[in-house]
């Protein structure tokens, strides 16, 4: 007797296959075709989860969303400092492994293709966490007292966000190395106790 | 009798036409069609000139890339100091009007193109460019003693290309005198010379 797999396993299932596509063959790849063929359904069971490619590639996003924050909302479980959760938040939204790469791809994807930019610019979790993590800092007194939050959010989401792009497209030059290197360096200007690079090595 | 028109002339016709396409319609609506049509030529007499989409968009490519280049060239020509250059270089990067947003378009759809990214990755002459002013401000004598070129000309373009896509994301949250502001507060941190936001508000 085949397994029973419900609604949502399914969905899963699917979401894993369009990530699998992407990257092997990028988002113009990622047909319904293509992701029913790697899921190992029929074109028309895929339908009955997901009506137009569109619907598809919202949930891959929404996806990229859930992972993203659970990843980050991990870290404020654990009894890491906030000096060094400031950090790990920016270096997890940087490509630096494969999982994230293809997260990233889906990102830049759905962000270029000017049908879905609603969605991004409607709920930016990213900023609203990294605004989140800097209050934190500031109300325990872990920012230099000179520092303007606001301003600094603004420049590390940025510098960030830079970081991933250019992490994405050149790897070679941008090496995990130089990037916990460079962001160290930087939270460094802001944050009252310095922190070492190689907390961040591993 | 009509107009002559020459090669290179037309190529050029043909190339604002499609900047017009690209923000009228996005890059998804850059066909050779939507071109010709923009440009009153035939298909014919477009595949005269670009035998392909792909030759058009990589043409419209090359063209974001001298645009840019020229303006950031005749900077040179002024003269201003190399602080401000440094801001305005900064600045020119960041779509703040409409050419540049258009120019913009086009950046993010070829890098977000796997096809297409080699272009990006082997002539890198933003960073190239950047490099040059670090480089000049260094040898006069304008970075502060214990500044690291190499870390703040990446940490630099990072911030950059990351207010950029920022900017053309969230143009209300990030308006010109916001992007100036964190621009000028950043590189006050390597200047030994403090710069005034409102020496490039205009």
């Amino acid at each position: 007797m085949p397994k029973q797999v419900n609604h949502e396993e399914r969905k899963l299932i699917i979401a894993e296959a369009t990530w699998k596509v992407i990257i092997d063959k990028g988002i113009e790849g990622a047909t319904v075709r293509s992701i029913a063929d790697e899921a190992n359904l029929s074109i028309g069971a895929l339908r009955h989860y997901f009506t137009s490619q569109e619907e598809l590639l919202i949930f891959a996003w929404e996806l990229v969303k859930e992972k993203v924050t659970n990843r980050i909302l991990a870290m404020y479980e654990t009894d890491m400092s906030l000096d060094e959760l400031l950090v790990r938040f920016c270096l997890e939204l940087i490509p630096l492994h494969t999982q994230s790469q293809a997260e990233m791809t889906v990102w830049f994807n759905f962000i270029s293709n000017a049908q879905y930019r609603h969605h991004f610019q409607q709920d930016d979790g990213i900023l609203l966490g990294l605004t989140n993590v800097m209050k934190m800092l500031e109300s325990n007194g872990r920012l230099k007292p000179t520092i303007e939050r606001e301003d600094e959010t603004e420049t590390l989401y940025a510098l960030v966000d830079g970081l991933a792009i250019h992490c994405m497209f050149t790897p070679d030059r941008l090496t995990k190395e130089r990037i916990i290197q460079i962001i160290v360096k930087h939270v460094n200007r802001i944050l009252l106790f310095p922190l070492k690079p190689e907390t961040f090595i591993t």
